[in-house]
């Protein structure tokens, strides 16, 4: 069974999600849709590519529809994209939103701008692109009723926007990461993982310094009592902090892409 | 495949979306449900009705069941209507909720009451008709087991319950507009379009003064600065009103209903 | 058609239901998945399993995953269950959230421990076994594929953890009930009946004292004004106290388990 997968940052508040699913439900009746989800923050391009990059690796291979799109109605381009890699196709605005996962999936194969594809709902609002563009092209492509080339004009994968993240780096004085992404809970993102620590001396099950405070390198949130800040490989095998029962988002007064130095605890 | 589509003021807080999708799926296996949305502020039958009439357009025709039902176990009737265009079949109380739906789609054709339909989950409890006789008789329907004659007594169309919205004018100083509808982002919705704004001078791109504050008349969001006031043509192409990262509710102290005189920049 | 049930703490704004999904798709894309619901309160084992219980009869009999895992990473088992009644299989952590639905079908027949199961996604995370462990067994067993004993190692279920829940109980004041669960609305459902207040004197339509507080009877809201507290018995069933547009739960003072007293009005 053909796939569409679906993210947004529509919320559910409103009809926009349904509205999609009505649209390609139109078009391929056969499809199967399956919402990744439509909780990222609004406009949040970043959170919605970090979220697409690791959720994907878990769906069916089909065609991919994501939606955060704070330039609709600009001059931003709409793209659908071949990945290398398991013929996967994603389809979305060209902010950087899909580069991740396509990064993730082999690298982009082929391109094509579908801003003027034939294949759009008549006449296209200004406003609601996910539901006049991006949706009826994914429906269309996940029907295999039309070849990606013939659903937009062609583009050079090389000339997509990408996204620039920030690396995590050894240092003398500990490994320096950086705050890539928060959860509601304060939970957040880092942009390393558990190999990154290999020749920084921390030891699973020992405490670690961060950014000065004191935090147990552990597996579980119950390794700590309530209150306690806790650095762990989350369930997508990233490096997290988290405060059991509390946010270390505001514990550590964080923001996005801020710097953090991790350490052995003396 | 045949389709319910459902929209409720239920939430996804709770349980009651998912029994609602279990009851139709026991009694029609192969029937597709997609839903609208479950996000209707609660008891607010008007944001329903508005949300049905321009969503299901998008939808595949089928039974479109709607649960905004603040009287359920009091004296309102519970109906299911055949449109005149497209067999489109609606389901749910009668306090307006499917009738600028059903207008949208040719008018009432037939309608049966299906307050004692012997197709209801018996015991037929005191506050969720969504379960016990809506979700059963969209279902039965939608499976097509039973025509809509037999699903409950016959009424005249002509006595279904209707909203009364108020109605744009054009006046020497300006259109006359009214507050339809508010979003979670305090975007408003008018009860006008483009073409009320003929006569009235102003043009797209140019100043406007909407109720002594100064507004553009524009195409997208990115056209005014932050904390700029927007007239616009919203995704459904309805004049609506926005703040760029505000609140237009707020910022005009707007309640539904109030009026709107919208006129040129002198 | 074979049927995933999916009911979880997750919320909707991650992408945490959708990976699951994702994961269940993968496995066996003929399966179909019904959301329960995911707006459990974080954490609250014994929400999830009076929501279970009361809203898996209305459900497809099939393959029931619920996740509400406050201890994931710990010591608790993961389980997978077959009921006597309907060959419903339950999956998800012993800690109680299946143990209130597994009675209401007949009691556990043949249990399993999954925690080890070879059907798990290698390698296994700390923290999201809801899709490294429950998603695959679920999918697994409602393909068809693998019977219920070789999905895990037997366990005895007599060993399975169970909730203790407080009992109402007659007295000479009047009835004693104890507050189970709370609505978002502050609505609470008690752990009595209809039924049980056969002997109090208390009869519908009638005023009743609730803790000290005069409250009526009903059938609905719509019976007691705005700010009135209404006793009535909810769309399960089950007997429960509001406030018509406000809360009963703040208006009571109440706390999960508070003892209440139900007596006639003099």
């Amino acid at each position: 069974m053909a796939v569409v997968t679906f993210l947004s940052d529509y919320g559910l508040d409103d009809d926009f999600v349904g509205v999609c699913h009505g649209v390609i439900a139109r078009i391929a009746p056969q499809v199967r849709i399956i919402d990744v989800t439509h909780g990222i923050a609004r406009h949040d391009v970043r959170s919605g590519a970090l979220v697409l990059r690791r959720a994907l690796p878990y769906m069916p291979a089909g065609v991919h529809l994501a939606v955060v799109d704070p330039e609709v109605g600009a001059q931003r381009r709409a793209v659908a994209l071949r990945c290398a890699d398991e013929e996967r196709v994603l389809v979305g605005p060209d902010n950087g939103l899909l580069s991740l996962a396509a990064e993730r999936f082999g690298g982009v194969a082929e391109a094509v701008d579908v801003g003027r594809s034939a294949l759009r709902l008549e006449p296209v609002s200004a406003s609601f692109h996910g539901r006049d563009v991006f949706a009826p092209v994914a429906a269309h492509l996940a029907a295999g009723t039309i070849a990606l080339a013939a659903a937009g004009d062609p583009i050079d994968p090389a000339e997509l926007v990408t996204l620039v993240l920030p690396h995590a780096r050894a240092t003398a004085d500990g490994l320096v990461a950086h705050a890539l992404q928060a959860d509601r809970y304060g939970n957040v993102v880092l942009d390393a993982g558990h190999e990154d620590l290999a020749g920084s001396g921390l030891m699973l099950g020992r405490a670690a310094i961060v950014n000065g405070r004191r935090a147990l390198y552990a597996t579980t949130f119950a390794d700590v009592p309530a209150g306690g800040l806790l650095l762990y490989e989350d369930g997508y095998r990233v490096l997290s902090l988290a405060v059991n029962r509390g946010s270390a988002l505001a514990e550590l007064g964080l923001a996005l892409d801020d710097e953090l130095l991790i350490a052995p605890a003396p």
